[in-house]
């Protein structure tokens, strides 16, 4: 998912960097900048790199993945161990010429405007990483990052080979034994190869070193706040399987309402919704050490005080603040800022409401709740329409137009799983009736539209005044 | 100084933690963490400790230092390497009742709401660090997070024990040969009992430990995305001596005719500022490795074309980005956006243009920026009004309601240099005539003020349809 700010075309987080071979004045802009992964099969590299990458493209960055593999695979159809014998000249050539494709890639990458390109392969020896250094940093000036992951935890060296086993494409013309035991191979190969990373030995080298998955972490010769960025986050990608829960909290009195934000309490339904939820999870769904995550709104609060665990109260869950419109419903809205309303509807996910929120808003304050999530399993987190979208987004690798419109229902429990870096989803509907407040984007989004155009995809809800249901449709079935 | 976001007090960025003691249903909320500085004398804890502070509390983290020495010394006047002897019960009692009363003082500050303390010490030996942690973590489940400071370069120790007899009230009393003396005595002390960290004796400790100001760093048992926050930071936070430029780009067109935003050209006097301030840097002001940052904006690279460096573009140093009201004057933003103008006026700090920025997110724009500048010195940034008032804000430690306000004259250079923690700052003048951008907040900011309240404090500017300066004043007299 590549999360584009408004104006962020223009205002990338990313430094300039020097470039002293350049004339005394004029400028040099280049915001380029490439990670190479550096470790032994099954110490978690690969996962890293796309976790790292889905990350910097959330916050701004646009960031790709060149895996070595990717591009051996295209010269060699058949897969062994004996790819990596040291001694296999022929598969050696083999390899170096995917490295260095993957590297021209990378490097093309970065030279037509791409941010951060992540170099994904062993490149276990001296060697080849010095070569990247020159190809990169002494030919085109380029910072060169090196991630290496070093795994010496026999649990987590295991679970990682079975994720590779279950997932990569080596291996899904072998049965498991076979496998398991050319796995063993590949490893002993690059065993005789190796070189880790020495300050001593690669002076010029910038790199971060996570050992056990971010257990510990060294970092030597980092020259930028992107780097310290980078070290700031890779601790927290652990690669071990996770599962996560999402509930929006139950109906509300303003949900009935249709109006947005507030602070209602639940509705009749959703206090039904709330017993139905603390029911599955204390049945059902026995979910071992449950983590719950709630908002600051007493919906939420309510929602989860049944729940077979503690609440832990995180205010970036909070709804997208509607700012001035807080309360109202859409035909309010629509009524005393039409030009806000159609702004919104121009372009929902970087409209901000006066002195509130827009999505991309809630992107970046979610930030370290979903970098609390990757590093965690079993936590169900109640929290409201807008954050889930973006959570679900998140997780799910959701093109960022679409964040705003992607349908998380009322009185429905979305379960997520972890498969290699990729996330199954599940729904379970709740059987409790419920409001649906989905509002699809109305054709008519101009300046000059009228009421009737802005308000045509507004969902029905209950009118307190004239003490009607603004639509035909019964409102007693759920339609979503 | 402390920058509190719109509606941050319901939104720090913190993560709640998780209290099994809790019962099965309920919440707790707790943001707290304690960060202990660790390391002998002059290996920079206590500049880093303030770094880190001001840092946090500009993201919006409420971040306090408490400094052990500050207690010692109301204990006693009389300052001597004597101290800190091992075999000085005495004086071993003084210090460690000053240990705990800056203990008590981080642990009541966290407990009234306080997000993160920071205890500065040297909290060298194993015995103090399990005291800490029992204090914190165990009786009150406060996360507890140790940075421990090694130096073994020995020009940094040599410049940091210099800053040290430069800046430390113990030394105030003493001439340089007696404290150059004293100092070496203390160290000697602290040696015979220092017990660096080790993940091997102190299991469950969380620690980052930064060798030589970050040149190598090592973490282990990091907990939460604040922990590889401060992570992320801290080898940024370079102790050395830094001289820091700032200037406005020379006048523009567009502030001869009083309009906001917009890319545009300089004006002729701009032009003869930006040759002022060649001359400036190349003949009176020679800087050594001089670099230079600027904006995207056409004023900033013409009036930086001159220097003797080239020069490098940072999107993040653009101006505020007005939004719809890009390129009016404000009697026309008045006119068109009465509302608008209005809700600036009452709080600029916070205020979005529609589709555009208010000076909370510049400031957030910048934190790359700054720290970049934080290990850099001998910069030149030439950028604009706004985003000099947050820089300097920033460096300067000023509260967060003055930034909109502070003044940033064109046609003038800042400069910055590093004393300790603080800056101090000069300004020169350059001579060369330019409007006056300034405008004070008005009197009357009600959203019914008439357009004369409104307008009270716009400066005077060019009118190119009545061919006439707006105000009677004369255009050619400076006025700041």
């Amino acid at each position: 998912m590549e999360l584009i700010l408004p104006g962020d075309e223009k205002k990338p987080l990313i430094l300039m960097e020097n470039n002293t071979s350049q004339p005394a004045t004029g400028c040099r802009r280049t915001a380029a900048m490439l990670v190479v992964m550096v470790g032994l099969p099954a110490t978690g590299k690969t996962l890293l790199a796309k976790k790292l990458a889905n990350y910097l493209n959330w916050v701004g960055q646009k960031a790709k993945v060149f895996r070595v593999s990717d591009y051996r695979r295209k010269h060699v159809e058949l897969y062994s161990h004996d790819l990596f014998r040291s001694n296999n000249s022929e598969a050696a050539e083999v390899r170096k010429k995917s490295s260095l494709e993957a590297m021209d890639d990378a490097r093309n990458y970065l030279l037509q405007g791409g941010q951060l390109a992540i170099l994904d392969g062993t490149n276990c020896d001296r060697a080849t990483r010095a070569q990247v250094m020159d190809m990169f940093g002494r030919q085109h000036q380029i910072h060169v990052l090196f991630i290496e992951c070093v795994c010496d935890d026999e649990d987590l060296l295991e679970s990682n080979t079975k994720e590779i086993l279950k997932h990569s494409s080596d291996y899904k013309e072998m049965n498991l034994e076979k496998a398991v035991e050319d796995f063993r191979l590949k490893m002993e190969h690059y065993l005789e190869q190796y070189q880790t990373m020495s300050a001593k030995r690669e002076p010029q080298a910038s790199f971060i070193r996570l050992v056990n998955a971010g257990e510990t972490v060294t970092a030597r010769g980092l020259e930028s706040p992107l780097h310290t960025r980078i070290l700031g986050c890779v601790p927290l990608f652990n690669p071990t399987a996770k599962v996560l829960y999402f509930s929006r909290h139950g109906e509300s009195e303003y949900n009935m309402l249709g109006r947005i934000g507030g602070d209602a309490d639940l509705s009749p339904r959703g206090r039904l919704y709330a017993q139905a939820l603390a029911r599955h999870f204390s049945d059902k769904a026995r979910v071992p050490g449950l983590r719950v995550f709630v908002s600051e709104k007493k919906r939420t609060q309510q929602t989860a005080a049944g729940l077979p665990a503690a609440y832990q109260v995180l205010p970036a869950l909070n709804e997208l603040d509607a700012g001035v419109c807080e309360g109202l419903t859409y035909e309010e809205m629509q009524d005393k800022y039409p030009q806000e309303f159609a702004w919104r509807d121009r372009d929902k996910l970087r409209y901000r409401y006066p002195w509130g929120e827009s999505y991309v808003d809630i992107c970046r304050r979610l930030e370290p709740v979903l970098l609390d999530l990757e590093r965690s399993t079993n936590v169900l987190v109640v929290a409201h329409q807008a954050v889930l979208r973006c959570m679900l987004g998140y997780f799910l690798n959701k093109p960022d137009d679409e964040l705003p419109y992607l349908n998380v229902p009322l009185h429905t429990v979305i379960k997520l799983t972890s498969e290699g870096f990729h996330y199954r989803m599940e729904t379970v509907k709740l059987n409790v009736e419920c409001v649906d407040t989905y509002r699809k984007q109305p054709r008519n989004c101009s300046d000059v539209r009228s009421a009737e155009d802005a308000l045509k995809t507004v969902p029905k809800h209950y009118d307190t005044l004239n003490k009607f249901w603004t639509s035909s449709a019964s409102p007693l079935i759920e339609q979503h």
